[in-house]
């Protein structure tokens, strides 16, 4: 029941100067930092799409099965992660969940679980949200909240021609088990925002040409990837090995995989080398963090893609969409 | 597709100054007014529990049938009805859906109509969302920010003994159909703080009887309710007679029926007389608000409720819970 499930959640949240209003009442209220900007995303995950949960006692099938705590960390860390992508600072988050009237009280402790954990990691507050219960499979809706000093946010739509693009880490072959382990570079974007001029940015969550394709759109410029810098990521040559994804080679996954969540940015040259050059381990401790430069901005709007001996194709903008009709 | 719809919603998502980011970024960035606190509230409807598309062509059965439209309408009442709660004024909206893939297009055509043109009722801005599709029922997700002064919301936790409880209009039997033609107690809640004292609030969603003994309990009081004082809505005493849910008398329909999205306020005696004897219209133009004092705030904790004859039974906090094990 609802309110028996509430009287075990509530308690769990700590206290904290942030929330003037506490969960528990109609809304929350927040005391934002003073003189900042309160930066706002959204991300909804269902069962078979976002994470699937087992069919049998041994589901061995692909992709790998999650459980209920490894979605409730996930439902918060790709929330964070588009928080990332706007340099912003993350502040708290509101969870909505329809539960399945079935083991729906199991699953909600364990993705509550999975939801308080993650948020601790990025010093989050859960500011509040709405339990609901139906006749269907587990569909989980986050928003996070973030703050951010006045136009100092990363966006999509101010790449120049002549930036370098710079991904945050290895691309490709999340589907083999790092989709439900996700790393959002909240951190990291926090620490290159306060030391490097970024111009655009946006994080990998539908793949890399897909999402470059969306930056250079919205900045209306093009783009030129060269093939052989773009990082592959050890998942990648294995997912392409096992075949059960598709036939794709390693960088073809590498460029049209989703849920990388790492950050694509448009950043001035030299700064990017410096970037590039840095030791992530100074800027950030303990990042996982590898930047690496895969390509530049360019004047004409087209997404090309360069190989090894110089030659450039143009670069489907594949990766995941929603389809409906 | 969804790129496809968002070229078709974007655009018409009117610039406003509280949007430094408009929607299409990562994220949105807003400018709250300066000084205030955020207030953040999140409602999660899904098809068949909070409203019902036709199963058959001529499909009369009960409750009526909802268009997407109204779906898109309720679900950004019942969120701006938690930000009136709080005395809050909306500012901003962001919107998740998972959509069925067959139709899921008109569907959310439909919907979107009915978000921008609630929103444009209480000038609130659309600043993002998430738009999914997948091989379930349609499930909507509203995060609504609003804005108040510091240590000017109003809370369920502040009602005191000797307060007397208001609510805003006639209750009971809204399955009729007004559950699907929700109008948020906004305005009226920002014209009443700003003149009357107001110890303590909520909206009534799930039905007077529980959400009251949410109230009280919040605020460790009971209450007492006059039952020939609770106003009873023609639509209860309809639903009575037609016992098509359950067989209720309006009463009971006035005390246990959800989605009637009144406020509940506890109010110091004076104020409430006030109140209740302010003519609405000239608090708030075109106001359909009609207050009535509906009972007192008590030491005692129990939820009890007197008959004309004065005789004083236990109520049962009976009212909409969504139920899982």
């Amino acid at each position: 029941m609802e309110n028996q499930f509430l009287k075990w959640l509530l308690p769990q949240i700590k206290k904290e100067y942030r929330l003037e209003v506490p969960p528990g009442d109609d809304a929350a209220v927040l005391r934002p930092p003073g003189g900042s900007r309160t930066v706002v995303t959204t991300d909804l995950l269902t069962e078979s799409v976002d994470f699937r949960f087992p069919r049998s006692k041994d589901d061995q099938e692909f992709p790998p099965v999650a459980t209920a705590y490894q979605v409730g960390r996930k439902a918060i860390a790709v929330n964070l992660s588009d928080l990332a992508a706007m340099a912003a600072k993350p502040e708290a988050v509101v969870v909505s969940v329809a539960l399945p009237r079935t083991d729906g009280r199991t699953m909600a402790n364990e993705l509550f679980q999975g939801i308080i954990e993650e948020l601790e990691r990025f010093d989050t507050a859960l500011a509040g949200g709405d339990t609901n219960a139906w006749d269907g499979p587990l569909v989980i809706s986050v928003t996070a909240i973030g703050s951010v000093s006045p136009g100092r946010c990363w966006r999509r739509n101010t790449a120049k021609p002549g930036d370098l693009l710079v991904v945050t880490g290895p691309l490709g072959g999340s589907l083999l088990g790092r989709h439900l382990n996700v790393t959002p570079r909240c951190r990291e974007a926090l620490a290159i925002a306060s030391m490097f001029p970024i111009h655009a940015a946006i994080d990998i969550s539908d793949g890399l040409a897909i999402d470059c394709s969306r930056l250079m759109s919205a900045s209306q410029t093009g783009a030129i990837i060269d093939l052989k810098t773009v990082p592959i990521h050890a998942d990648a040559i294995s997912l392409s090995e096992l075949k059960c994804d598709g036939n794709l080679t390693p960088i073809q996954h590498a460029l049209q995989d989703g849920e990388d969540f790492e950050l694509l940015l448009a950043i001035p040259p030299d700064a990017a080398h410096a970037l590039v050059q840095s030791d992530p381990q100074t800027l950030i401790p303990q990042t996982t963090m590898r930047p690496y430069i895969i390509g530049a901005v360019t004047e004409n709007p087209e997404l090309l893609s360069r190989t090894a001996d110089g030659q450039t194709t143009r670069l489907e903008p594949k990766g995941f969409e929603h389809v409906f009709e």
